[in-house]
């Protein structure tokens, strides 16, 4: 049941059903048209950003399980967390469910080491079903990561923006729908990389490592999947890498997508394009789930990445380590 | 394999060793004798509080890891998450390391999260061995939550000390030792304390809840255990939570011991006694398990509690919502 740093789930465990949450700026591009709940205001009612992005992450949660068709009571666990300090977003939104709840921490790549985990505990049969969530809110990150909205600072070219959006899945079993074939679990990486503006060539190499551990472990090659989805690399992190994978003999340009590149209308001051815990989770859980579930993708490997660094070990002098879990997804 | 909220591991996978670094302070109670590495000063030879924080994580880990008697590459995975934003400490110790490291956040119930998923990993046989750790640091703790030592702040009566210490545990499978026989994943659960300096009362209906429903689910009672063991409710909260589950009508007065309670010799300064990730992590690491591995102890359940607040949540008037993960562990 595993080989290499990849395990397998011969039960297949099942997404019975997805759902995102997006802010004002992302409906403009491809979510405006696939999630399910776009904001009118970041603010979402609430008195401050924070809470805003809780509220954003317990819809999901929320709307997942009510698209799912089974009542809150049958949902065995919630295996979530976020961005924030102490991840209290997952924190305070597993607080409006009873069901019992795993934090996770995994920066950017939360999404798909909660399917990895949910995955694992629905195929082991250790539990029936697992909502997998987590979601990022630009304001929030912004005034935690760097400076406060209002100081009006100027973003380096090489700057990704912080996606305001929330996703989350069902996992159960089931005979039809999109199955979670097999998780390579990620190890730290870190080529020294230090500059805090420029994530995607911190965390590409993550990603290199991750996807060609998993070509390895499940004999494949990148011409088997239709989608080789990363989570926000940005458009620099995604020629970084292609160009990694290239000199390991695997060309994955022409079936690798970023979700970074893909949500928004790349204008200028989007710079490299999205980032955030929020990206790929709003992406894959509207737009890649809704295309996958019509039959336009059937096999995808989803590889979200995360820089797991903080403010204070940046400013300790540290470099930025990254890490990337990555999860197979079959019609 | 699940009733409730309880997992069975039916194939019990075992604790194959563990080890336990800690703190000058913690050194003068019981760690003092049964810890494997006692600091002489906290800054562990490092230039600031987090490195040295990350050094006895890392630490903690190599040292499990060699007393297991298996080499690195006989690894498959690091579950590990620390109180530090962004889990810094564990992300960093990680990267010392080649295997696959799969971030957590449970705040000082990080030491059973991890154990209740690393036993679920090894007894679906998804991996052959699992490292399980977490710690904490006094001063860097301070520092992020409350404030810098040199301001030299008086602290209320009912505060608790953050351990400086740092605990890991090497899962795997083998016919003797100590198994983790179960595990009872919790749910969120909020009574309303705003007190960030009161963690006990606010934890305590955690652990009561988690409890119950592992007497419940494993149809146990507190006689069945040689040791009911709390993570950090401290004093106050442990007379919290023996009310709360005497009115369910448990009583675990007499099987019941509280990590926060032990690890210091109790005098005026520390007041309730010891909190942080690193206090259940350091006395489960050594004390509890030398006694298990010695015959004394053979069944005990293992609770800890974590506070899943920030020092945001808390700022913007958030009460604390709290979690408590359990698992069972037996000779």
């Amino acid at each position: 049941m595993k080989k290499g740093n990849t395990i397998f789930f011969k039960n297949r465990p099942c997404i019975l059903s997805h759902a995102a949450v997006c802010g004002s700026k992302e409906k403009e591009g491809v979510l405006g048209k696939y999630a399910d709940v776009t904001l009118q205001d970041d603010m979402y009612g609430e008195s401050t950003y924070e809470k805003a992005e809780c509220k954003m992450l317990s819809a999901a949660i929320s709307l997942a399980i009510k698209k799912s068709g089974l009542g809150e009571d049958k949902i065995d666990v919630l295996l979530s967390g976020d961005l924030l300090n102490q991840i209290i977003s997952a924190s305070f939104a597993a607080r409006d469910f009873k069901f019992p709840f795993l934090g996770l921490y995994s920066a950017c790549s939360t999404m798909s080491e909660s399917i990895l985990l949910g995955a694992a505990l629905v195929n082991a049969g250790y539990v029936n079903t697992a909502v997998c969530a987590t979601g990022s809110h630009f304001a929030s990150a912004e005034r935690q990561y760097r400076y406060p909205l209002e100081l009006g600072c100027t973003r380096p070219p090489q700057a990704q923006w912080t996606v305001t959006g929330a996703g989350g899945l069902v996992l159960g079993r089931a005979q039809k729908g999109i199955k979670v074939v097999n998780g390579t679990m990620g190890a730290v990486c870190d080529f020294g990389v230090t500059d805090v503006n420029n994530m995607g060539a911190a965390m590409a190499p993550a990603a290199a490592q991750t996807i060609i551990s998993h070509f390895n472990d499940t004999e494949t090659s990148p011409e088997d999947y239709d989608l080789i989805l990363t989570g926000d690399l940005g458009a620099l992190g995604s020629r970084i890498l292609k160009d990694l994978t290239w000199e390991k003999g695997y060309d994955i340009s022409s079936r690798h997508v970023d979700c970074g590149e893909i949500v928004y209308k790349v204008i200028e001051s989007e710079f490299q394009g999205g980032s955030g815990a929020g990206c790929s989770a709003t992406v894959l859980n509207s737009y890649i789930l809704t295309k996958m579930n019509a039959g336009l993708y059937k096999r995808v490997l989803f590889a979200a990445t995360g820089a797991l660094l903080s403010t204070v070990s940046s400013g300790q002098g540290e470099s930025i380590p990254c890490i990337s879990h990555a999860v197979q997804l079959e019609v």
